[in-house]
């Protein structure tokens, strides 16, 4: 490796290939906190830089991993002391922003709060948000598909990018910098790098869509009486609201109650005592019409028994006291450590059948242990949060297979929004038929043949 | 072939493997009228039966043609005597339906208007609308993205597919039946087959996405005074009515001034004197609610000088007739003919010059030449209508190259949503960068490596 690196070296300057200590202190899972042990981190400045020293790593077959704001869950950006590691941090530069037609040019480096920031000093909104926004990157949100709490209203990841820039394992760039929101002109080929973990190529450069900024932000804390309720109020809100329901988050009694009544951590706006809670926004751009709307909307839910009771936040302060419980994840660390975290998607209509027998399951395995699950409802997709008292692999792996062996049968996904990595790796069997995987394996071996972007991440070395 | 078709006929039976001149009746291109020339036409049942068929067809290295409703306008369904045609026109089943999750799970051969009308019988809608709706096939929606009038809204058929089945050219089949809304299990192979015209697989089934129906829909014709008053009031609609814009259609002066006044054709419900004439739409499901919000944009618009005239459709009727003007295509044909048509989209800020320009160049080339405009302009989409006194081959590439020309420097595509299918295909690099064109042919080779699926469209032969 030494002598390749003395090849980046004068690509990219001393100062951007980093090794030892400098590799080691930096953290590549941020709820380990494991360390980076790639054999060093290269820093190039630009396109072309990467592509030179991909050029140079595919002529001598040197593995590589792709790292972004490292903020991901499923152990993507690890790397081994035989890969180089490509960080892609000193490619955060906006490059235009078109107001008119709604779009901003940017490398992939870029957090996504700068670019949510700067599309906001034009009076417009990047649609995409989640809880890593001040690390994580907009090439990290590509190649992860990334979700968050907008996907009802806006979409994934996906439905934000109009064009993207991308180089391929050997080196050769193909740029597809669309601006247009239509573009029939042959194959849409940023669809193979977006959701792909890096394993097909590196996305250098996007071009984002922008959208309308709706001032008014209206959050309301609702209890439902039971399943049929949540789905109803789903269905409800998306005709009564039409375009302006932003979330519909829902939080079992379990999830509820812990972080609430029995933890004491957060203030119930509304008493434990409903079995499921839902958190649901509309967003428009006159305030009072959003309120009149919003609240005629839960007042029939009301009537029509959707629901059993209410709070419409009436200050920030109170928005965010509703958020805080769905967002206390030191809360769920704190009472279920060591905790085991899944992101899993489901049939809306089998959810609560799923969440019942994976309750009772785990209860009959572990008699301590406990499952609290949370949740993008509206989007089908369920956080669920376990602890069993200890969390040794082998424990892990029994408790995956109680969370993640139902869904095959449901026709469910192992992964609703943080993707595969080396942590779901194993079980992609239960959520992608035979014909799928041999099909993935197929573009994977046509775009690199080699196995040298982000190896064995997603799909395993075939036997 | 004839031995090939024996064994088809023992596949699919005697009735379904047309030839001669139930081959011969068939027409594959409604504008021009043309005769289907393939060898055959197959009608398999099911996906079972198309699998068997192109196993078949692999081992023969036998090429196919696919067939939905034939409704594309870019030759995409033409195939010569050595081709076989396969149709999907027996496989029209709805398989599920999933209110609560809001899905629908249907064969590829069923028409676009049957979906429409399964899904509002569950008070729900599918949201892709477009002119061709009752003969048009989901099959064929799929393998051209397809556009039409509420993109703006509700994005492109690509954002209507949940998951899909595809059978590939060797017969093996592909089933990617997700049915959620977020899954990043892998790779999110349905792109692969969404857009790419039927040369990467034969789409079988698919599973769409149903969304909350609209009750209220308002529709106004507002004229603009000048190209910034068009995006002023399509940024100022984003804001103001934030999820409920449902359309914006655009027509230049001499498009709108042609089909109303000048021809006679249509009633004018405004003077044709300005020069933009748009046509927008507000969804809601409160019709007093959606009116107040509607006026209420468009008064504040015509205060600030975006507008400066507007009527708001009172009736049906009204609708009707605003609508009336934007889809005469008879009209355009009665002027014009023989008619040019183009599809193009570009950068917003840059079209005003674009059609200027054009319609300059036209002029000077042809001083009887007549060259109108219309589009979805909230996506960047373009219909160029032109007519030049002759429809011969020659003169229709020198047009094409004055329309398709500056396309290049603007960074826009030849192709919003119509495809590129064979008559565009010579112009595919105007659009799209040498190695974006690589990489499709990657793709093809490693999906299609005997190039039997839809020879010769959108990538020629290499060379």
């Amino acid at each position: 490796m030494q002598s390749l690196l003395e090849r980046i070296v004068a690509i990219v300057g001393e100062g951007n290939v980093l090794t030892g200590d400098d590799v080691a202190q930096r953290r590549v899972d941020w709820m380990s906190g494991a360390s980076c042990r790639a054999g060093a981190i290269v820093r190039p400045a630009d396109t072309d830089e990467l592509a030179r020293v991909m050029r140079l790593c595919h002529a001598v077959a040197q593995p590589v991993v792709t790292h972004g704001g490292l903020t991901g869950l499923v152990h993507g950006g690890e790397a081994s002391p035989d890969e180089l590691a490509i960080s892609l941090e000193r490619m955060t530069a906006i490059e235009a922003i078109d107001p008119i037609g709604g779009s901003m040019t940017v490398q992939a480096g870029i957090a996504l709060q700068t670019v949510q920031e700067a599309a906001a000093e034009h009076d417009l909104q990047f649609a995409l948000d989640l809880g890593a926004r001040g690390s994580c990157t907009i090439g990290g949100n590509i190649a992860t598909n990334a979700g968050g709490v907008r996907v009802i209203r806006y979409g994934m990841m996906r439905q934000q990018v109009l064009g993207l820039e991308a180089v391929l394992a050997d080196g050769s760039v193909v740029s597809s910098m669309n601006r247009m929101l239509k573009n029939n002109a042959g194959y849409d080929l940023k669809q193979l790098f977006i959701g792909s973990e890096g394993t097909l190529g590196i996305v250098t450069r996007a071009v984002l869509r922008l959208q309308p900024r709706m001032t008014s932000e209206r959050t309301a804390l609702v209890a439902c009486p039971d399943f049929d309720g949540v789905t109803g109020l789903l269905r409800h809100l998306g005709r009564t609201l039409g375009g302006s329901l932003g979330t519909f988050e829902v939080m079992w009694r379990n999830h509820y109650a812990l972080l609430t009544e029995e933890s004491g951590r957060n203030t119930p706006p509304l008493p434990a005592r409903w079995p499921f809670y839902a958190i649901v926004e509309s967003l428009g751009s006159d305030d009072a019409a959003n309120v009149a709307q919003f609240s005629a909307a839960l007042e029939s839910a009301l009537e029509a028994g959707l629901i059993e009771d209410a709070v419409l936040a009436q200050s920030d302060a109170q928005r965010q006291g509703i958020w805080d419980i769905r967002e206390d994840i030191e809360g769920l660390i704190d009472n279920l450590s060591p905790l085991f975290t899944f992101d899993v998607s489901l049939p809306i209509p089998d959810m609560a059948d799923y969440a019942d027998a994976l309750e009772r399951r785990i209860g009959e395995r572990w008699p301590e242990g406990r499952m609290v699950i949370f949740g993008h409802l509206g989007d089908g997709n369920l956080h669920v949060s376990v602890g069993v008292g200890s969390g040794d692999p082998q424990t892990r792996r029994d408790v995956e297979q109680i969370v993640y062996g139902p869904l095959a049968e449901l026709g469910g996904s192992i992964s609703a929004e943080h993707g595969i990595g080396l942590e779901k790796r194993d079980y992609l069997p239960l959520s992608r038929t035979p014909g799928e995987i041999a099909l993935m394996r197929t573009l994977k071996q046509a775009l690199d043949p080699k196995g040298l972007l982000n190896r064995h991440k997603i799909l395993a070395a075939e036997e």
